[in-house]
Protein backbone atom coordinates (compact mmCIF):
# COMPACT_ATOMS: atom_id res chain seq x y z
CA UNK A 1 0.00 0.00 0.00
CA UNK A 2 1.48 3.52 -0.79
CA UNK A 3 0.02 7.02 -0.36
CA UNK A 4 0.14 9.20 -3.71
CA UNK A 5 0.38 12.89 -3.41
CA UNK A 6 0.39 14.90 -6.18
CA UNK A 7 0.27 18.32 -6.27
CA UNK A 8 -0.70 19.69 -9.82
CA UNK A 9 -2.03 22.75 -11.80
CA UNK A 10 -5.86 23.63 -11.11
CA UNK A 11 -6.50 23.55 -14.35
CA UNK A 12 -5.79 20.17 -14.50
CA UNK A 13 -7.60 19.33 -11.62
CA UNK A 14 -10.65 18.08 -13.42
CA UNK A 15 -9.32 16.13 -16.20
CA UNK A 16 -7.18 13.94 -13.60
CA UNK A 17 -9.87 13.19 -11.69
CA UNK A 18 -12.19 12.28 -14.65
CA UNK A 19 -9.13 9.56 -15.74
CA UNK A 20 -8.76 8.50 -12.01
CA UNK A 21 -12.29 7.59 -12.08
CA UNK A 22 -12.25 6.16 -15.18
CA UNK A 23 -9.33 3.78 -13.78
CA UNK A 24 -11.34 2.92 -10.65
CA UNK A 25 -8.95 4.98 -8.61
CA UNK A 26 -10.47 7.03 -5.49
CA UNK A 27 -8.88 10.23 -5.25
CA UNK A 28 -9.21 12.65 -2.08
CA UNK A 29 -8.63 16.50 -3.33
CA UNK A 30 -7.01 19.31 -0.94
CA UNK A 31 -7.26 22.76 -1.62
CA UNK A 32 -3.51 24.09 -2.02
CA UNK A 33 -1.56 26.91 -3.13
CA UNK A 34 1.97 27.30 -4.36
CA UNK A 35 5.71 28.36 -3.61
CA UNK A 36 7.27 29.16 -5.80
CA UNK A 37 5.06 30.35 -9.14
CA UNK A 38 2.01 28.61 -9.01
CA UNK A 39 -0.94 30.89 -7.63
CA UNK A 40 -3.58 27.84 -7.53
CA UNK A 41 -3.23 24.52 -7.47
CA UNK A 42 -4.59 21.12 -5.98
CA UNK A 43 -3.23 18.48 -3.91
CA UNK A 44 -4.68 15.00 -4.67
CA UNK A 45 -4.23 12.07 -2.21
CA UNK A 46 -4.89 8.50 -4.15
CA UNK A 47 -4.23 5.42 -1.47
CA UNK A 48 -2.89 2.57 -4.22
CA UNK A 49 -1.72 -0.70 -3.83
CA UNK A 50 2.21 -1.15 -4.89
CA UNK A 51 1.43 -2.66 -8.27
CA UNK A 52 -0.76 -0.18 -9.05
CA UNK A 53 1.80 3.19 -8.12
CA UNK A 54 2.75 2.95 -11.53
CA UNK A 55 -0.26 3.23 -13.71
CA UNK A 56 -1.74 5.92 -11.54
CA UNK A 57 2.02 7.91 -12.25
CA UNK A 58 0.64 7.38 -15.50
CA UNK A 59 -2.23 8.49 -15.69
CA UNK A 60 -0.68 11.91 -13.55
CA UNK A 61 1.73 12.59 -16.37
CA UNK A 62 -0.75 12.14 -19.24
CA UNK A 63 -3.21 14.51 -17.53
CA UNK A 64 -0.86 17.18 -15.92
CA UNK A 65 2.72 17.33 -18.16
CA UNK A 66 3.63 20.65 -18.41
CA UNK A 67 3.13 21.61 -22.11
CA UNK A 68 3.00 24.91 -24.50
CA UNK A 69 0.08 26.61 -24.56
CA UNK A 70 -1.23 29.83 -26.65
CA UNK A 71 -2.97 32.50 -24.34
CA UNK A 72 -3.97 35.88 -25.76
CA UNK A 73 -2.84 38.32 -23.10
CA UNK A 74 -6.38 40.25 -21.88
CA UNK A 75 -6.70 43.88 -23.82
CA UNK A 76 -5.72 46.83 -20.88
CA UNK A 77 -8.80 47.58 -19.52
CA UNK A 78 -9.18 51.21 -20.99
CA UNK A 79 -7.89 54.21 -22.68
CA UNK A 80 -6.10 51.73 -25.43
CA UNK A 81 -6.75 52.17 -28.90
CA UNK A 82 -8.91 50.36 -31.43
CA UNK A 83 -5.74 49.48 -33.26
CA UNK A 84 -4.27 47.24 -30.68
CA UNK A 85 -4.77 43.72 -31.35
CA UNK A 86 -3.08 41.87 -28.50
CA UNK A 87 -0.85 38.50 -29.74
CA UNK A 88 -1.44 35.07 -28.42
CA UNK A 89 1.93 34.11 -26.71
CA UNK A 90 3.42 30.55 -25.24
CA UNK A 91 3.28 29.77 -22.16
CA UNK A 92 4.24 26.82 -19.83
CA UNK A 93 1.23 25.30 -18.20
CA UNK A 94 0.88 21.92 -16.21
CA UNK A 95 3.43 20.03 -14.44
CA UNK A 96 3.02 17.70 -11.23
CA UNK A 97 5.08 17.32 -8.17
CA UNK A 98 4.43 13.62 -6.98
CA UNK A 99 5.44 12.39 -3.21
CA UNK A 100 4.80 8.13 -2.91
CA UNK A 101 4.74 7.26 0.93
CA UNK A 102 4.75 4.69 2.19
CA UNK A 103 1.65 3.08 4.12
CA UNK A 104 2.13 1.09 7.64
CA UNK A 105 -1.55 0.17 7.50
CA UNK A 106 -4.80 0.91 5.62
CA UNK A 107 -8.08 0.66 7.20
CA UNK A 108 -11.53 1.33 5.49
CA UNK A 109 -14.53 1.91 7.73
CA UNK B 1 5.48 7.53 15.79
CA UNK B 2 3.03 7.59 13.05
CA UNK B 3 0.53 10.12 11.62
CA UNK B 4 -2.77 8.62 10.94
CA UNK B 5 -4.13 10.57 7.48
CA UNK B 6 -8.27 9.77 7.69
CA UNK B 7 -10.86 11.39 5.15
CA UNK B 8 -14.43 11.28 6.77
CA UNK B 9 -17.33 12.96 5.98
CA UNK B 10 -18.33 16.44 6.87
CA UNK B 11 -21.04 15.53 9.24
CA UNK B 12 -19.18 13.31 11.31
CA UNK B 13 -16.42 16.07 11.25
CA UNK B 14 -17.67 17.56 15.16
CA UNK B 15 -17.89 14.25 16.49
CA UNK B 16 -14.72 12.91 15.68
CA UNK B 17 -13.05 16.27 16.81
CA UNK B 18 -14.88 16.07 20.40
CA UNK B 19 -14.09 12.63 20.62
CA UNK B 20 -10.28 13.03 20.02
CA UNK B 21 -10.18 15.93 22.31
CA UNK B 22 -11.50 14.50 24.78
CA UNK B 23 -9.16 11.76 24.88
CA UNK B 24 -6.63 14.49 24.82
CA UNK B 25 -5.33 13.37 21.14
CA UNK B 26 -4.23 16.88 19.01
CA UNK B 27 -5.53 16.46 15.11
CA UNK B 28 -5.16 18.69 12.30
CA UNK B 29 -8.17 19.29 9.89
CA UNK B 30 -8.15 20.18 6.18
CA UNK B 31 -10.77 20.77 4.09
CA UNK B 32 -11.10 18.43 1.13
CA UNK B 33 -13.26 16.56 -1.67
CA UNK B 34 -13.83 13.39 -2.34
CA UNK B 35 -13.42 11.71 -5.23
CA UNK B 36 -16.32 9.57 -6.62
CA UNK B 37 -19.05 9.88 -4.11
CA UNK B 38 -18.35 11.91 -1.60
CA UNK B 39 -19.13 15.59 -1.86
CA UNK B 40 -17.48 17.16 1.14
CA UNK B 41 -15.15 15.40 3.48
CA UNK B 42 -12.60 16.46 6.23
CA UNK B 43 -9.14 15.27 6.02
CA UNK B 44 -7.68 14.75 9.91
CA UNK B 45 -4.21 14.58 10.24
CA UNK B 46 -3.47 13.25 14.13
CA UNK B 47 0.21 12.86 15.12
CA UNK B 48 0.24 9.46 17.89
CA UNK B 49 2.98 6.90 19.67
CA UNK B 50 2.81 3.69 17.79
CA UNK B 51 0.63 2.20 21.25
CA UNK B 52 -1.86 4.60 20.75
CA UNK B 53 -3.00 4.05 16.71
CA UNK B 54 -5.31 1.25 17.53
CA UNK B 55 -7.08 3.55 20.27
CA UNK B 56 -7.32 6.52 17.53
CA UNK B 57 -8.45 4.07 15.34
CA UNK B 58 -11.20 2.68 17.29
CA UNK B 59 -12.28 6.57 17.93
CA UNK B 60 -12.45 6.83 14.29
CA UNK B 61 -14.60 3.81 13.96
CA UNK B 62 -16.71 4.93 16.34
CA UNK B 63 -17.54 8.32 14.84
CA UNK B 64 -17.49 7.95 11.79
CA UNK B 65 -18.78 3.99 10.95
CA UNK B 66 -20.94 3.49 7.80
CA UNK B 67 -24.79 3.60 8.72
CA UNK B 68 -28.27 3.72 7.45
CA UNK B 69 -29.69 6.82 8.16
CA UNK B 70 -33.54 8.07 7.27
CA UNK B 71 -33.88 11.17 5.07
CA UNK B 72 -36.87 12.74 4.21
CA UNK B 73 -36.22 14.20 0.43
CA UNK B 74 -36.39 17.97 0.23
CA UNK B 75 -40.15 18.55 -1.46
CA UNK B 76 -39.96 20.15 -4.84
CA UNK B 77 -39.55 23.61 -4.64
CA UNK B 78 -43.23 24.40 -6.17
CA UNK B 79 -46.14 23.57 -8.08
CA UNK B 80 -46.87 20.47 -6.49
CA UNK B 81 -50.32 19.49 -4.93
CA UNK B 82 -50.77 19.73 -1.27
CA UNK B 83 -51.47 15.84 -1.30
CA UNK B 84 -47.49 15.01 -1.84
CA UNK B 85 -46.36 13.93 1.26
CA UNK B 86 -42.30 12.71 0.82
CA UNK B 87 -41.32 9.78 3.03
CA UNK B 88 -37.97 9.22 4.26
CA UNK B 89 -35.77 6.86 2.75
CA UNK B 90 -32.69 5.43 3.75
CA UNK B 91 -29.22 6.20 3.26
CA UNK B 92 -25.92 5.69 3.37
CA UNK B 93 -23.92 8.38 5.55
CA UNK B 94 -20.79 7.90 7.31
CA UNK B 95 -17.44 5.73 6.47
CA UNK B 96 -13.63 6.95 6.91
CA UNK B 97 -10.41 6.25 4.65
CA UNK B 98 -7.60 5.76 6.94
CA UNK B 99 -4.14 5.99 6.46
CA UNK B 100 -1.17 5.39 9.05
CA UNK B 101 2.06 6.68 7.67
CA UNK B 102 5.59 5.81 9.25
CA UNK B 103 7.05 8.95 10.60
CA UNK B 104 11.28 9.57 11.01
CA UNK B 105 11.16 12.36 12.88
CA UNK B 106 8.72 14.12 14.70
CA UNK B 107 9.64 18.10 16.02
CA UNK B 108 7.45 20.95 18.14
CA UNK B 109 8.66 24.18 18.31
CA UNK C 1 13.84 12.03 -0.10
CA UNK C 2 11.56 13.38 2.83
CA UNK C 3 8.32 14.99 2.60
CA UNK C 4 8.38 17.74 5.70
CA UNK C 5 4.85 18.78 6.91
CA UNK C 6 4.60 21.70 9.02
CA UNK C 7 1.64 22.66 10.89
CA UNK C 8 2.09 26.46 11.66
CA UNK C 9 -0.21 29.61 12.79
CA UNK C 10 -1.33 31.51 9.84
CA UNK C 11 0.76 34.72 11.42
CA UNK C 12 3.60 32.88 10.27
CA UNK C 13 2.79 31.29 7.11
CA UNK C 14 3.97 34.74 5.07
CA UNK C 15 7.44 34.66 7.43
CA UNK C 16 7.60 30.97 6.62
CA UNK C 17 7.26 31.28 3.04
CA UNK C 18 9.85 34.01 2.41
CA UNK C 19 12.34 31.93 4.27
CA UNK C 20 11.34 28.88 2.48
CA UNK C 21 11.65 30.51 -1.51
CA UNK C 22 15.07 32.58 -0.03
CA UNK C 23 16.94 29.18 0.09
CA UNK C 24 15.01 27.92 -3.03
CA UNK C 25 12.99 25.59 -1.21
CA UNK C 26 9.62 24.78 -2.94
CA UNK C 27 6.45 24.38 -0.23
CA UNK C 28 3.10 23.89 -0.67
CA UNK C 29 -0.03 25.46 1.77
CA UNK C 30 -2.50 23.59 2.85
CA UNK C 31 -5.66 25.51 4.40
CA UNK C 32 -6.31 24.04 8.06
CA UNK C 33 -7.72 24.00 11.32
CA UNK C 34 -6.76 23.24 15.00
CA UNK C 35 -7.44 20.53 16.84
CA UNK C 36 -7.10 22.17 20.78
CA UNK C 37 -6.40 26.03 20.54
CA UNK C 38 -5.51 27.11 17.11
CA UNK C 39 -8.51 28.89 15.39
CA UNK C 40 -6.26 29.67 11.34
CA UNK C 41 -3.30 27.85 10.84
CA UNK C 42 -1.54 26.68 7.79
CA UNK C 43 0.49 23.19 6.55
CA UNK C 44 3.30 23.33 4.89
CA UNK C 45 4.36 20.18 2.38
CA UNK C 46 8.15 20.44 1.46
CA UNK C 47 9.74 18.05 -0.53
CA UNK C 48 13.49 17.67 0.32
CA UNK C 49 16.86 15.53 -0.06
CA UNK C 50 17.64 13.95 3.08
CA UNK C 51 20.57 16.12 4.11
CA UNK C 52 18.11 19.55 3.45
CA UNK C 53 15.54 18.06 6.45
CA UNK C 54 17.72 19.89 9.55
CA UNK C 55 17.88 23.42 7.66
CA UNK C 56 14.46 23.13 6.65
CA UNK C 57 13.46 22.36 10.21
CA UNK C 58 16.04 25.36 11.55
CA UNK C 59 14.09 27.31 9.43
CA UNK C 60 11.14 26.79 10.37
CA UNK C 61 11.91 26.92 14.01
CA UNK C 62 13.28 30.68 13.34
CA UNK C 63 10.08 31.79 11.82
CA UNK C 64 7.77 30.06 13.77
CA UNK C 65 8.87 29.41 17.17
CA UNK C 66 6.82 30.12 20.41
CA UNK C 67 7.23 33.70 21.40
CA UNK C 68 5.19 35.80 24.17
CA UNK C 69 3.66 38.44 22.14
CA UNK C 70 2.51 42.02 23.88
CA UNK C 71 -1.74 42.24 22.62
CA UNK C 72 -3.80 44.72 23.65
CA UNK C 73 -7.26 43.02 24.04
CA UNK C 74 -9.80 45.18 21.73
CA UNK C 75 -11.89 47.73 23.37
CA UNK C 76 -15.32 46.25 24.49
CA UNK C 77 -17.87 47.51 21.95
CA UNK C 78 -20.44 49.70 23.46
CA UNK C 79 -21.51 51.21 27.28
CA UNK C 80 -17.98 51.80 28.41
CA UNK C 81 -16.67 54.69 30.04
CA UNK C 82 -13.88 57.05 28.91
CA UNK C 83 -12.08 56.26 32.07
CA UNK C 84 -11.25 52.78 30.98
CA UNK C 85 -7.68 51.96 29.49
CA UNK C 86 -7.27 48.50 28.04
CA UNK C 87 -3.27 47.48 29.26
CA UNK C 88 -1.55 45.21 26.78
CA UNK C 89 -1.25 41.81 27.73
CA UNK C 90 1.38 38.87 26.61
CA UNK C 91 0.02 35.99 24.70
CA UNK C 92 1.94 32.79 23.65
CA UNK C 93 2.11 32.93 20.27
CA UNK C 94 3.64 30.73 17.12
CA UNK C 95 4.57 27.23 17.45
CA UNK C 96 5.03 24.24 15.20
CA UNK C 97 4.53 20.94 14.68
CA UNK C 98 6.74 19.16 12.52
CA UNK C 99 6.52 15.55 10.97
CA UNK C 100 9.56 13.73 8.71
CA UNK C 101 8.01 11.79 6.59
CA UNK C 102 9.91 9.15 4.16
CA UNK C 103 9.51 9.27 0.76
CA UNK C 104 9.60 5.93 -1.37
CA UNK C 105 9.41 7.53 -4.70
CA UNK C 106 9.49 11.28 -6.08
CA UNK C 107 8.54 12.47 -9.92
CA UNK C 108 8.28 15.55 -11.26
CA UNK C 109 6.44 16.20 -13.98
NI1 LIG D 1 -15.80 2.40 0.78
NI1 LIG E 1 2.70 22.33 21.98
NI1 LIG F 1 9.62 21.97 -11.90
Amino acid sequence: MKLIIAIIQDKDSNRLSSALVKENYRATKLASTGGFLRAGNTTFMIGVDDHQVDGVLNIIRNSCKVREQLVTPVTPMSGTTDSYLPLPVEVQVGGATVFVLPVDRFEHF
